[in-house]
């Protein structure tokens, strides 16, 4: 796909503590597979035996990375870390596939990782003038070299965890084993979300979203509080809340809008009942005359029931989506017809025609494909087609590990509301608004909403433009 | 997955006719994409360039099967056919993927086949008594043998096909390519679906189903009549009505309730409505008390859209389906627990806790995965599960291509409606009642209704029992 | 490799009867490996379990078709075949693979056939005449239907085999597989060898070469006749010789020469002494005046030995092969170096240095690959190049199964033996003389001498061209 | 193959500066194609244009890592590195694929090595004390950290090259590729060849053997001396000998007997010539009654010439070496019969039957596969077997990057010559002297004869024992 349509570069991770030694790859395998939809360009397991690290990390699915040959071969252990990754550019992609795994003075050290530090590029930097190397791109690689670091001169690994986020700054939440012990770590202002659950036999688990928990029959127990430390390992589970309550609570209000599975629960809040209430909103901020509600699939589809209920109107299903649909499909290159589209989402011409149509999405990035989307509904017979969306309208970069493409792309960087509605040929266009989207989880609880045009929560890289490290390796020097 | 869960075996056809030389692979590719839910087993493609057949078939799905260079390798051609294929046994499986080539007498021929014939043993035991080899274990090599010795003593192809269609008894629909011809018939009783579509540039589409009409762009023409032979060529198209009318229509009921796509149109009829009108039925034949109506994904949600409309309980989603679940997903093996059906299906508790659901599911085979389903919700937090399924119980063997287990297997077969109740964990059970499934497209214009414990619309194997050819070769002679 | 450097187009048969069920698929992959040599396009392996067979056929190397799992799952049996293959053209070229394996009236019979019919355009007329429908485009499935047709009025399989015999007419080494025997057969000219070999355990084997029957541990029992079908079963060995003794042996001269494993005796000669004796010939016939003689790796080295023994000038390794070139070898496309040919094959600067150097070459076809060999001498130091080799020159089409190049082509056809040395630029060259030839193994024991302009044994297809099957299907009617 | 039969663990390496930018990847990829035997486990190439790496690393042969895409999508550069790599054992092998490519306070630098370090463990243990952390397990990885380090206190990369050779202890041969120079240093014994060459255009290219230059046709320029540092660059090639001559030459012997390729020339010497040798010596040392000389292929060839030449014994080629053997074969696992060995090597009765036979061997490691060669010719006939082998026996493990097996497994350790014959079943047994090893290449000239007996050229790993960290990365700490 040469554009991206939604928003992107998100990862999940997952971490399993076990009582006793025993073949934890397949469940890692288990709950990666269930947080999938996070990041599918590659994926990771490392086992860790009794300090032994064994690891297999590839490009690809969880499901194309990991075979039962692959998953046998990581053998046993007590402790195992999994991370999911979404797409990144350059010829070696398959080296910045995590977990990370490293050797140092205390032993080794396995590390998975989702957000993006704002100061990568200054760590790396007097990193190197130390005369450390860097293998891969990512700033993943950086966060392992300030606990490292912080380690040489501290007691315990939950120590020098803890001492490390006194330096990075931006969005991390992390998952990392040592060799006897599981961490589980989450910046002060909580950009990305991780919680915590519990097997029957006395496993801790860790994991980007809850629906992994479930994945397992994990009982969900908390999520890490924003700043938090969470240890565990012989002498049970210890939190550390040195860094907590230091800075507003700034989850990514994208988690609940576009990333995050419906069935998950973030923060105290079911994403599911945040898109229904974000349709109840929008119903009661952009009214519509319509005979149906239909919403884009998937994450469209809990929006328009909340617009449904809220308007009275009926919900229907307008598309079928082609399941099939992966990264090996070969798009039509004939013409320019929208057959690439229509091939992914058929809209139902039994349920659109001659109506008036209330059509929910989550986001509008360059429009491209939204504009595909209501040509093809006019075309199976739709009468009007009254467009709403579940956010407000994205104008500012990311810092913090979402991709939005650049500024200029946006399309919302560059028009007012009813030329949008113009060019994408809608009879109507209402976006959510900022003070809506703020109460999307009952109350106003704190969302980063600096993608929108809120404030940065924290410094911004200085150049004042997203650097970008995921690309290839690249030098000035001698 | 050792155990079926749905009804099988089904396959998808496409053909195309183009007035002039063009790279058609890649707009039967499209086709065979969005018939892919008609068959995950293996996939095919052939290109007629002036009497020059190419071909490409191979196990797997169609984005598997076909790279950009396997689309070009088969060049251009102005006939074209493809297939997919559901699951056979075997270790050669691939050498049963279509469509079938063959070289005779009068030049070749490709062909690619829905459905079962019931007569194929003869037909194979006739032919073999004059010196025939097959290569292949499927009945379509019989079709293609009884075609080609009727070609010798008659004038034309389609005048072959269809004095063929006097021997061949059961369920086929085909389309065949000549040299100079693209030819579709479809049986007597009509058992699959067939239709046609046309191109603006000209070209003439035949597909299993009008989904994969809109998926190249094409306009919905009409559909093959049961008994009819279409044939495209130079001299434009032309129909073989011979058959028709002389027996009363049976299109397998199951193309509305499970094997067709939404947003296809069947003879008629819209296949999303004809789910609605299951739901609506339901909610008439077996009203419930209940706080929500949720589906089972994905066949199962339109004709709980049409439960909800009918009863006034409003509709939910009550699952979210991981949709990478696909054929290489490595399905956990520890202990009993229910996570593999919880991994592709996951409830969602804040839509079901506490509350009274009404389930729709569209069949019941073994009951196995229903049973978990419901233990699934109850584990939710549901209170009340009321299932309702939108066909009759399954009862009979079909031998028109439709696999639905072993009738010893099939829980109807040995239950009552309250026992299975009992089994399955549901607080009530309703099924759709066979005089309301005639009723599914507005009138009643002619199910086969075998399956469901009504009459089989042709002789059955001599033996009684379904016989399979899907096997190994098998011989016992000398 | 754009270029067919070396006469082709062969195959390898292997076949195996065991008094007991056993896993014969992995003894007759061991058979095939020592084979691969007559064929590196496709392998295939087929197991007959008391009539029921299972097979795996696919492109490439047999290391490549065959896994541990695709061994497994073709299980045990008591009687196996398997076959390698040369290079054909077309898209489809998997379905080509052999054994072939079909039904017909009496049950299951797998085919493995080595060689090429002349007569094989007219029987597929007949038969297709006759109703029959054609699924590949080798000759091998010809000869299936003349067997299966001569079966049904006959009372045995072998005693079709021998009636079909009287048929097929060209060069055809046939191993088959009933239910419940295993027959091989060879045409009554003898072009391709066939041998039998016995294994400690009772167990009866049919190859190609000797060297199959050494890489299982079988000891030789004999070659199989010009003419003779040898029927193996539970009533023991048993031989028809009507079709022997009615005309001249004519086995291919290039199994020695060329195609032919040195470890292998074939029709009671051993290969590597035959090529020893070429070489041998060649110092008497065309002596030169030189420091060293060096062959071409791999089939000169034996007659560069011969010729160094019978000259008294020092043999001496000249070339270092590189053992890794495969088929997956990217050629350097820069420029027009040489450098492809020096990759395969680099001259030892220390062995030929100053040197006057006889080479040794087994054919020429065309001609460059050599004119680049001799290039890297020269380069390499060598002060005097005289070619020496060991056949005749190419000059006529051959159409028992030999791909030599077509007539204009072939650099014997257009120029006299000194133009030739000229353009290769040799000092001296050298043909072995038909007169010699004739004489390779001992005695005057009658080969195929028609690629060299000799007589060519039968018939030859009508248009006095070489007819290729091996294409597309093609087909002119309707 | 579980056993190993052959002194292994070696490596190779090719660097390329070209004057201008170039599609440089595949004259590496042609570079390494010559070096495979070098290193069949895994390959990589680096290409620096103009300060961006770009690197492709994967397990496999060259002609299974590199595809026509792969090396593309390499693009264009000016310095380009390539390794060819043995087996290593562990899960995660692919991740010590060279060349290793890390970022550095100066920039980029891409990193090859051949070779093993006495004191990595010294030196990884004092960087992880000051921080540092390692991702993968060679000892490659501690010498650019070396490297690096040196860099931050001195101006140039070579510079920095030429410091870290006073901490570096053991074995080493490098490339090394900086933004803009492309380094070769070789340690101060040279246990390792390195060698320097040019194109007609003007590039520079180093190797580990003479024959990787020939097969991009660049001419051989000289050998990088023990202790040289050669820096190549915009201001052309210079040579830093400050570590030359500060302690003897130690190259590994087996370089010459069995590592290299025949047509390479190391230090001087051509590998061909240094084998023929090794066979006239043991004609010397060891002479034998017999008929024929024959050697076990493929490196005991050259010293079957030379023992055949200095005792007037005709040489013959006795076995049949089955070229399709590679890492895929699927060695026969039925009863203890000997097929493996003979599906690779099968003696060719014709020439050894009834014959009284030298057999020269380059060395024997466990005795197991030599002793079943000597049966297997005695089984095709040979009266007698006098087994000579060129190279002295082993008896001493080796700490340089050659892994001879663990000492208890040698044969040479438990037994005297005279048991050994015995248990390998020669009529007799003789070894190439230690005196004469040293004359191999025409004058002594010093070699490592460490694993013979002789002494070790540095101080070895304190505990007296070959440190393998070539395994799961393993930790002890918290």
């Amino acid at each position: 796909m040469p554009e991206r349509e939604k928003p992107g570069e998100e990862c999940g991770l997952f971490g399993i503590w076990s009582p006793r030694r025993s073949p934890l790859a397949s469940l890692v395998y288990c709950g990666l597979f269930a947080l999938q939809h996070r990041g599918q360009e590659s994926a990771g397991i490392a086992v860790n035996d009794d300090g032994v690290f064994s690891a297999c990390r590839d490009e690809g699915l969880v499901s194309e990375v990991f075979s039962h040959g692959r998953l046998e071969a990581l053998g046993e252990g007590n402790i195992a870390l999994g991370h999911v990754r979404y797409a990144t550019t350059g010829s070696d992609r398959r080296e910045n596939a995590q977990p990370l795994l490293v050797n140092h003075h205390k032993g080794s050290m396995a590390l998975a990782h989702n957000g993006n530090l704002v100061n990568s590029m200054e760590l790396r930097k007097l990193l190197e003038e130390k005369g450390s190397i860097f293998h891969t791109t990512t700033d993943s690689e950086a966060i392992a070299y300030v606990i490292v670091r912080e380690r040489l001169g501290c007691g315990s690994i939950e120590e020098a965890v803890s001492r490390a986020m006194d330096t990075l700054e931006g969005a991390y939440s992390l998952v990392i084993a040592s060799p006897s012990k599981l961490i589980a770590a989450r910046d002060r202002h909580g950009f990305r979300p991780l919680c915590m659950g519990k097997l029957a036999d006395g496993s801790v688990v860790f994991a980007s979203e809850s629906c992994a928990l479930d994945a397992i029959g994990a009982a969900f127990l908390r999520d890490i509080l924003p700043g938090e430390v969470v240890t565990v390992g012989e002498e049970g589970i210890r939190s550390d809340r040195r860094h907590c309550g230091l800075c507003p609570r700034r989850l990514c209000a994208f988690e609940y809008v576009y990333f995050a599975r419906p069935d998950s629960v973030i923060d105290g809040a079911s994403v599911c009942l945040a898109r229904r209430r974000a349709g109840e909103f929008l119903a009661r901020e952009h009214p519509a005359e319509a005979d149906v509600v239909v919403g884009v699939p998937d994450s469209g589809l809990d929006a328009a029931i909340g617009f449904a209920h809220a308007s009275g109107i009926p919900y229907e299903i307008g598309f079928t989506k082609n399941k099939y649909v992966g990264r090996s499909f070969i798009a039509p290159t004939q013409g320019e017809r929208e057959s690439a589209v229509r091939l992914k989402l058929n809209p139902i011409r039994a349920v659109v025609e001659g109506k008036r149509v209330v059509l929910i999405d989550d986001s509008i990035v360059r429009g491209t494909t939204c504009r595909r989307t209501i040509r093809l509904l006019r075309e199976a017979g739709a009468k009007e087609i009254h467009l709403r969306v579940s956010a407000p309208p994205f104008r500012k970069p990311c810092y913090y590990g979402t991709d939005i493409d650049s500024a200029e792309n946006l399309i919302a960087n560059r028009h007012t509301i009813e030329e949008i509605a113009g060019i994408l040929g809608a009879d109507s266009l209402g976006y959510l608004s900022l003070e809506h989207l703020r109460l999307l989880t009952g109350g106003d609880e704190g969302f980063c909403t600096a993608c929108f045009g809120g404030e940065y929560p924290t410094a911004v890289p200085a150049d004042g433009e997203k650097r970008r490290f995921e690309r290839k390796i690249h030098s000035n020097g001698n």
